[in-house]
């Protein structure tokens, strides 16, 4: 399999790079978005419609030219098949401008591919789930990116740089003290058997994951406090490439693998995974 | 002159260089700083202090390596004078890292300068001052990382992308109703024949002449609303680039040339400039 790093040359052909121009605004603004992808073994990505939505999404709030996306989902389908067999990504700059703030009037927007193997799926990986905290870092309100997987990162780096020890995911709260997600998942509890989610309206990433469930169970999209996840049956986080992963401990609190709760979410886990064999 | 843009090779060396490794943290992530310096024409940075005293700050900020600041001072020492004759930019990322938010543990970080040849200066190119207005972006309070200038910029792209016609800056609050600063400047404001400008502790960015009127003037640090620029006898933005630059209008308020307060703001211009003669 190709693993590697690849570059759309002239919006048409992925041809193997390691480098990329030093004027990209990508590098100087965080000025793009990305997907993280999985594959199954046929080299499809089987929840691509959600990614699509989202890039569609972050597309808009940029202010990318409106023909972004066609190409960018003409270039996905060019992908040869050796570079989507396991996990990918694909990162989108608004390309090159003068220097400043303003971007080109009519920018030519760069994609970069990075291919990998992903280490094996969530599912297999974290059997006895994961353990977690709450993050001390919260999350700054801006309703114009909130949902978008854009490229200004440096809250996940500060919050995944200050990941309590033996701890897999940490929750993180936005600025007023509600639940958001967590360093690179969405999380859902389980109350009186019924699924709840926070709201992602000022801040957070609207997950593949989260909106595949939300098309596909019933969910509440809720204000979620700490209390909230402490007090549930059960709770989970999930991401594209985890997939859906139960949580055994909170802080002090343990969730049991006897409950019910549990059961429920190794349902979900098993539906989605099926998606990718 | 030199202008182009320049890579710090080995931690020692400036090479000529346009591509940048497409593994880069700042990249993916804006995992990074930067700082754009004005040169006199000895190639001297007279305010390299307040620029050297920001960039500990935000390597203290992100968690970069302790011994990140003598690497780029040394670097900066290093330039060659033909590179330092007008603008430039110096980018420092946090370099390579495995795939995910977490930094390497020992990270090589990485040195970018972008040598220009600057616009003539806000004192030449803005002598009737700014038209300016108020953004409708709001800034999202992150105070892990207010007042630093790191690569996480798209809150100022989406502002710049929204300048109402004929402003060459606008009037930036946070979320909840404080002014903060300007697109790419600080902001200051004349009442009473003192003068104020707003806490950056939330949000915003702790600018150089900022700092250096701070350390020369008598300056009030304090909260700051839209009425109190609109009521105030004069106010100016400052920055690196353009120095100190009076407001001749902002929004429907007009601010007369005559008054003593447009003065007061010539006497600080002409002061600053005096470091670059």
């Amino acid at each position: 399999m190709s693993v590697g790093t690849y570059w759309l040359w002239n919006g048409k052909q992925w041809l193997s790079e390691f480098v990329w121009p030093t004027a990209d605004r990508a590098l100087h603004y965080g000025d793009g978005l990305f997907e993280t992808l999985r594959f199954n073994h046929l080299g499809e990505a089987p929840l691509w419609f959600f990614h699509a939505e989202r890039l569609q999404q972050g597309l808009l709030a940029l202010g990318f030219p409106v023909t972004s996306f066609n190409l960018i989902e003409q270039a996905f389908a060019a992908l040869p098949k050796e570079l989507r067999q396991s996990g990918g990504k694909l990162l989108i700059s608004r390309g090159v401008s003068e220097r400043g703030y303003a971007p080109a009037e009519n920018p030519e927007i760069q994609l970069l591919w990075h291919a990998f193997t992903a280490p094996e799926w969530g599912v297999d990986r974290f059997p006895q789930g994961f353990k977690a905290d709450f993050s001390a870092v919260k999350l700054a309100p801006q309703p114009l990116l909130a949902g978008v997987k854009h490229l200004n990162r440096l809250e996940q780096v500060l919050i995944r740089s200050r990941f309590v020890e033996g701890c897999q995911e940490m929750v993180v709260c936005d600025n007023i003290g509600n639940v958001v997600e967590g360093c690179m998942s969405n999380l859902f509890i389980l109350k009186d058997s019924k699924l709840y989610t926070p709201k992602i309206e000022t801040c957070g990433v609207n997950g593949v994951i989260r909106r595949w469930l939300l098309e596909n169970e019933q969910v509440n999209v809720t204000r979620l406090l700490p209390e909230d996840l402490l007090t549930a049956e059960a709770l989970f986080f999930c991401n594209s490439l985890n997939g859906i992963v139960p949580v055994s401990q909170l802080a002090e609190r343990q969730y049991s693998l006897k409950y019910q709760g549990w059961q429920t979410i190794l349902n979900l886990q098993q539906k989605l995974e099926a998606l990718f064999c």
